[in-house]
């Protein structure tokens, strides 16, 4: 018996899945049982004959030749964004197929209606490539870390922004230079909102949130900071004192619930993520069994993706070839509860503009001492004669005094909050 | 249906295992789909009346209490060692019961006699935490990585020897104080021997090449050489160049065949491993799809021991709950081919002493040109007065150039080999 599958989509990413299944022939075989074939590629009509010239695969335009193609085992779609994919899965799936996909977008705004429909016609649902590409962290929360209780997950797991951070740490360029390689590189794309506000990681936070905490919260619920306004002056000090900036996508749970957010954070630089750099991802996990993990690799590429893509395949073979029933790529859930901002706490990092002249700090530290905040450090960076730059550390302080102290600095007209920043470390 | 377990022995990771078991509760129950009762614990007579004061669990002190009992659908094995492991282990799985262990030096030795008997049972035997206690990298070798091909994996194993490196690199200690510190802190044991030689690491470096290549080595094929002749200077040297070095665990498939090997390294400070510090583990790896992916975390302690060996438990119950065939945890099997010693090529840093007089380095130079070996770097590093150190930084050579030119050195009786360890990277 052969395993049949059909790609949607014949782009990067799709391209690499023939790759891999060619090349490790003989060990998926084993690991599954049977051989594999792609028995159709559903492409545009526009571009089917340059295609078939340039292919030796069986290339099709509509999706019923796939999904009403009873031989057809598993659909990979590798279309991306929401529609047809959604419209395509949603049909496989009925058809009694199994789905594989890489479509982080869609699992993180449509997902729990299409596991349903997953469930509702006995097939299976994988999506390994949606988070951090080549990493294999949903399968590892899954299957390895469902022993364990996880209180905080932290992760770099858009490979733009992180490039962009690592050039303006290592090589102190600005945000703009860094901005226009990233495009010139083909990393980031000519709006690259997405990436660097924070919006991608957000979404993956989402589907993170669900297999490490069973905790299903939607896109707008996720925090969202980007790195658009951090200035050579805050990296600067940042190294002065020890710590690289990242765009970091963090979920924890405390008492009251869950906290996710998507925002610049100052790493330790002894921290396993600071050593994160340019346009790798990792995932780091903090749970009561294991302590500290870390799971680190290229969060996108056609290779990498390919690679979770085809494990999804070989688990779904498997499965197939032993009969099991199939079940929820994640299987943990619990009720959905979000977190009282009192309950987060963190250390934070202020950088202002004030008046340069006698009282300033006085001032400011009334203002935090009102919203008891206390201060780590305090640093006045530089001054242009009328105005001066200072930076607080503080200790540890919640969501709520955040909102507090902001509002209150910014009620103060010769007051200019630059920027603050979340600080890993107790 | 309760899924009963026993353990056998009744230690500091197999403490954790109730932990665990009763903090995580609800997620393990929703992931197996039953309750996971301990129904048994072996322990010693001598123990026995102690442990029952102090301990609600049924404690038993023969081994055909556990196997005989039909009630049991899992043993635990940690006793650690080969025997009584190793018979008690052969009994359970010979009474259809699924094993679960922690026992490196036991799957590294016995593996294969053990693996054999339960297929021939069709139980399970599954032993996660039997490399880098709480990182879940076999499963992820397994079921996540064997969709790509692994072309080398650099692991730092032992937490040890990490630990004492750590401090020599960071702090400058000498290995005495290093060991003796290790000692007094209860990582390291009096006869510190299969930690700091290499050998516990080389146990691990042979289990994954089982899951990593499908390859089945002997600890004996694996080239072994421990941290005991580090000395300051090598470390000073290091970092000078903008290395670290690590004990590092490496197995390699080169045209010819597989190369294992555990050996000090000097590694780039930019490279993932550089900082894997202290008693933290972390298995490195370079494919051809992902391209470069680590696993980090605790590679020993109570938790995150438990945790692999709850995982394992999971992993068993789920598949017992759907009844499929038990089947070995490493499905990946070829043919064991080891390597020419031609093809293994690495850089490579000498440290010699030599006499403090003109023409030495002349002389050194002629050696090495004879083997064809072209050097990269060559540093006086001091002087004595009467002789000199010196140190040497090679291109890429291979193994069996060093061992020529080791060889010759050793011929040049006013020549001294300090050392010589690979250099990591192009």
């Amino acid at each position: 018996m052969t395993l049949n599958i059909a790609l949607l989509g014949f782009g990067t990413v799709a391209q690499g899945v023939p790759f891999l299944l060619n090349e490790n022939k003989e060990k998926i075989e084993q690991a599954i049982g049977t051989n594999v074939e792609i028995s159709k590629i559903l492409v545009l009509e526009s571009s089917k004959e340059r295609l078939e010239k340039q292919f030796d695969h069986n290339f099709v335009t509509k999706i019923e030749d796939v999904v009403d193609d009873t031989e057809i085992d598993i659909v990979i779609e590798l279309i991306g964004r929401i529609e047809p994919a959604k419209t395509y899965i949603t049909k496989a799936l009925k058809s009694g197929k199994h789905v594989v996909t890489a479509n982080k977008d869609l699992l993180a705004t449509h997902g729990q209606e299409l596991i349903s429909i997953a469930q509702a016609n006995n097939v299976s649902l994988y999506y390994e490539a949606a988070v951090a590409g080549g990493i294999p962290i949903l399968r590892t929360l899954a299957n390895s870390l469902n022993s364990d209780k996880i209180t905080k997950v932290l992760g770099i797991v858009n490979g733009t922004s992180n490039f962009m951070m690592t050039k303006m740490v290592d090589e102190g360029w600005s945000y703009e230079e860094a901005l226009k390689t990233a495009q010139e590189l083909g990393f980031a794309e000519s709006d690259p909102t997405n990436d660097v506000d924070g919006i991608d990681a957000a979404y993956k936070m989402v589907i993170l949130s669900q297999f490490a905490f069973g905790m299903n919260i939607n896109v707008d619920q996720v925090s969202k900071t980007g790195i658009r306004n951090i200035s050579p002056e805050d990296v600067e000090m940042a190294a002065k004192l020890g710590y690289v900036i990242k765009l970091v996508g963090s979920i924890e749970e405390v008492e009251s619930g869950l906290f996710a957010q998507v925002s610049p954070v100052f790493i330790p630089k002894g921290h396993a993520l600071a050593s994160v750099n340019n346009e790798m991802n990792a995932v780091y996990v903090e749970s009561i069994g294991i302590g500290e993990s870390m799971y680190y690799g290229p969060g996108a590429g056609q290779r990498p993706t390919a690679t979770s893509v085809v494990a999804d395949i070989i688990n779904i073979g498997k499965e197939i070839q032993v009969e099991i029933p199939a079940h929820p790529f994640n299987q943990f859930k619990r009720e959905t509860v979000l977190a009282n901002p009192d309950d987060i706490k963190s250390k934070y990092y202020f950088a202002l503009e004030v008046p340069d002249k006698n009282g300033q700090i006085l001032k400011l530290s009334e203002i935090y001492n009102d919203t008891e905040i206390s201060f780590a450090q305090v640093f006045q960076q530089g001054s242009n004669g009328s105005t001066a730059r200072v930076v607080i550390i503080t200790h540890e302080m919640t969501q709520k005094q955040l909102h507090e102290v902001t509002e209150k600095i910014e009620n103060v007209p010769e007051f200019k909050l630059l920027n603050s920043f979340k600080v890993l470390g107790a």
